[in-house]
């Protein structure tokens, strides 16, 4: 149990209240004296209006929540106090909590206790900063499901299964030298062996779905130059971002933007129109389109007249396996019955027609967009994993449940696969931080949360 | 008591939290419609962990206020939800209690709800919209001030002393006809209502002081080009707002910033230098520098040499009344045993030597410049106006008062006096929104107000 009582503001600043938080053995000791609520006499989960008192002034009239241990978010005794949004009032509050030994909160410290008392696991306080930052269906639905222990209780599972193949491997090893006697049958837990490796790769493998969908899954939109790329990216975005001329070659740098579409994050990508040139701000531009385009998930392809044979298959070398969707657009320049279906060259290639100026079939292209990164529907029963952290871990606990594997075709003995599914267990637990969790690695997750959480 | 039900965030977005307010009839059932907490079956004043559901998903796990009318800010049954801070979760949230009942809030509807619902006067309603815009020791003690009703008080106190003033004329009226009594000595009355008229002077008279302290005190920095404006006003700032460089005329637009002295703001503002020119937009800069001179409350005049006697005289002249520091820049340049002390010219002139880029002697000027505002100490228990509408009314009621007493001077009956008495009363009574309100007095009130609160 920590022995230090922290305090911090958990809103934003600016806004019609804010919320400081103390938590720690201390909590009700400290606002008792700054404020006229006398927090060791209030039930737990009360809230009381006070008046938070310093030298006979009254700094502010508040709401007070009163929570014990451990039926706190922390675990701890904590207080919330309601203020009014004044950053003058705000921190003459937290100086006070200080000055009454408190000490101001690190990032993420309230969801590091909550962790450390045992009231959620590591990855569920990670989820916690991932639901604090979710901004889309996807992200949001990716973290609530992490939160309520869906990821936990899979890696739960998969402990279960571990343990079982050790014991099992163990019951072998103790009766090794009736070497008549085989415990568990070599194909059974050869086949356990495989099924964990199975869902530790599905875990694993979910990982692409759920990095693309938290960072946005990078779109880039290449082309000559003065085809319409940067106008089609202002339409995306509904504002002016990329500027538009009919000069060749006015995009230079690499212009990036967020938008929604049915709730998921694409990153598009506008870059340098593609030509030769001899301006050197321009070549620079033209080399970042080509790298933008390597760790694009989709190429949106921009043309103004339809690419001849030869441009396609040239093209399509460049980006390798990407997902391509060619755009025709200044449809507005063509006869008005243009189709706003999908088209297809003589060699198969589907393009759609549009004009990025005049907002024609964009609809239909954010929608050939969507269908193209092939997005599961993800459920809050769905288990993707979103952090680097948890992959890596979920990488090696593969890589050792492999060597498990490995031994047993080669006949090795319980005790030689015993090492590796300790490993293997292990690195499982890191996930949760079941096992101990070093300094370290604490530092590491909760540097990147907000104060006051 | 109103029959529509409104909710809004009532933190500033961006948070570790955000709460999201519901006030009104509705209140409990639309938050239970959406929330696993049943707010009808809460105790008032409790806080409970619950979960908002959508069509099975989860949007977030929260903690919900149950507070129950009359007892809560509005008088309503009230509703407070702290959610996790993400936009998305705090969008859906609102859309979702829209969706079941309630509307977003107007600025400031929570406090007017409070005012209408009998929870505050008018004038205490306007001092929350202060407190938390309150930035500084000052205009926070000013709006505690106000908060607590102490200038509800002394309204209150002055209405009561025109109400006795009324009677007494009113009874000497019923009377009239006994033409040999008088019931109240004429003397009497006429020194009640000096009195009065002295409080609500007094009261209208501390505007000056309030509403500089609110706008914070202005200090144009004024004197020749190239003398160390723009560094001394930087040097204030701790920053580098006003572009500083040895060309002469640099600076041209009018730089303005506040700082804080002993809890007490003032507005500093940087002056293109004083000199002839052709250039017309340093000219344009001059007259405006001209200008911000005559709104000032406090003149800094920066020098790199003492100015002579005639130098003085005139600029005396030109900034009439104004409180004048004379500051003697660039004392980096001089000897090293250079006075830090208040210095005097021959004709009696004070004049402080510092230099802005060295910082030396700028902490002495500051409290100089503090010293020279003479401001009262203000404590909680000061009533000091702050706003302009509560200093129009007090205006008007001093009129009033003001007709009364000549009306007596003039030995009017006590019939052609209770008119300006009534108007007197009335102009008092709407500060605090005592008699009617016109919906017009409280929309301009409120528009100001942040949402939420």
């Amino acid at each position: 149990m920590n022995t230090e009582t922290i305090c911090a503001l958990a809103t934003a600043p600016g806004g019609a209240l804010g919320v400081i938080r103390i938590s720690g053995p201390k909590a009700f000791d400290a606002v008792s004296a700054i404020c006229s609520v006398k927090c060791r006499e209030c039930q737990a989960n009360t809230v009381h209006f006070g008046r938070i008192i310093h030298a006979e002034e009254i700094i502010d009239e508040v709401m007070v929540s009163v929570f014990r241990a451990p039926h706190s978010y922390t675990g701890e005794d904590s207080v919330e106090i309601s203020c009014h949004g004044s950053h003058y009032i705000l921190n003459k509050v937290l100086e006070l909590l200080i000055h009454n030994g408190c000490r101001m909160a690190m990032p993420g410290e309230y969801t590091q206790r909550a962790f450390l008392n045992g009231k959620m696991d590591l990855s569920q306080a990670e989820a916690v900063a991932d639901l604090i930052a979710s901004t889309n269906h996807a992200t949001h639905q990716m973290a609530i499901s992490q939160l309520r222990g869906h990821f936990s209780s899979e890696l739960s599972d998969l402990r279960e299964q571990l343990l079982k193949l050790t014991s099992l491997l163990e019951l072998e090893l103790d009766f090794s030298d009736h070497e008549d006697l085989e415990f568990a049958d070599r194909s059974t837990l050869l086949a356990l062996s495989h099924a964990i490796e199975k869902k530790i790769s599905s875990l694993a493998h979910s990982f692409e779905t759920g990095n693309a969908l938290k960072q946005g899954i990078p779109v880039a939109i290449v082309g000559k130059t003065n085809v319409g790329k940067s106008t089609l990216l202002n339409r995306f975005l509904h504002e002016e971002k990329a500027i538009v001329s009919s000069i060749h070659g006015t995009t230079r740098d690499v212009i990036e933007d967020n938008i929604q579409i049915h709730g998921v994050t694409f990153r598009f990508i506008d870059t340098a129109g593609l030509r030769s040139t001899d301006n050197e701000i321009e070549q620079i531009g033209i080399e970042r389109a080509y790298q933008k385009m390597h760790e694009a998930a989709i190429i949106l392809w921009v043309a103004d007249t339809l690419p001849n044979e030869q441009e396609i298959k040239d093209f399509k070398q460049s980006v390798e396996s990407k997902t391509l969707i060619l755009v025709k657009n200044k449809i507005d320049l063509e006869e008005p019955s243009s189709s706003t279906d999908m088209e297809y060259l003589p060699d198969g290639t589907p393009y759609l027609q549009v004009s990025a100026k005049y907002n024609i079939n964009i609809d239909r292209l954010e929608e050939t967009i969507y269908q193209a990164a092939n997005i599961p529907a993800i459920t809050q029963n769905d288990v993707i994993i979103t952090s680097a952290r948890h992959y890596e871990a979920l990488l090696q606990a593969h890589e050792s449940i492999q060597r498990v594997i490995d031994g047993m075709n080669n006949q090795l003995t319980g005790d030689l696969l015993a090492e590796d599914l300790r490993l293997c267990i292990e690195q499982l637990s890191d996930i949760t931080g079941g096992t101990i969790t070093t300094e370290e690695t604490l530092q590491n997750i909760f540097r990147n949360f907000c104060v006051g959480k």
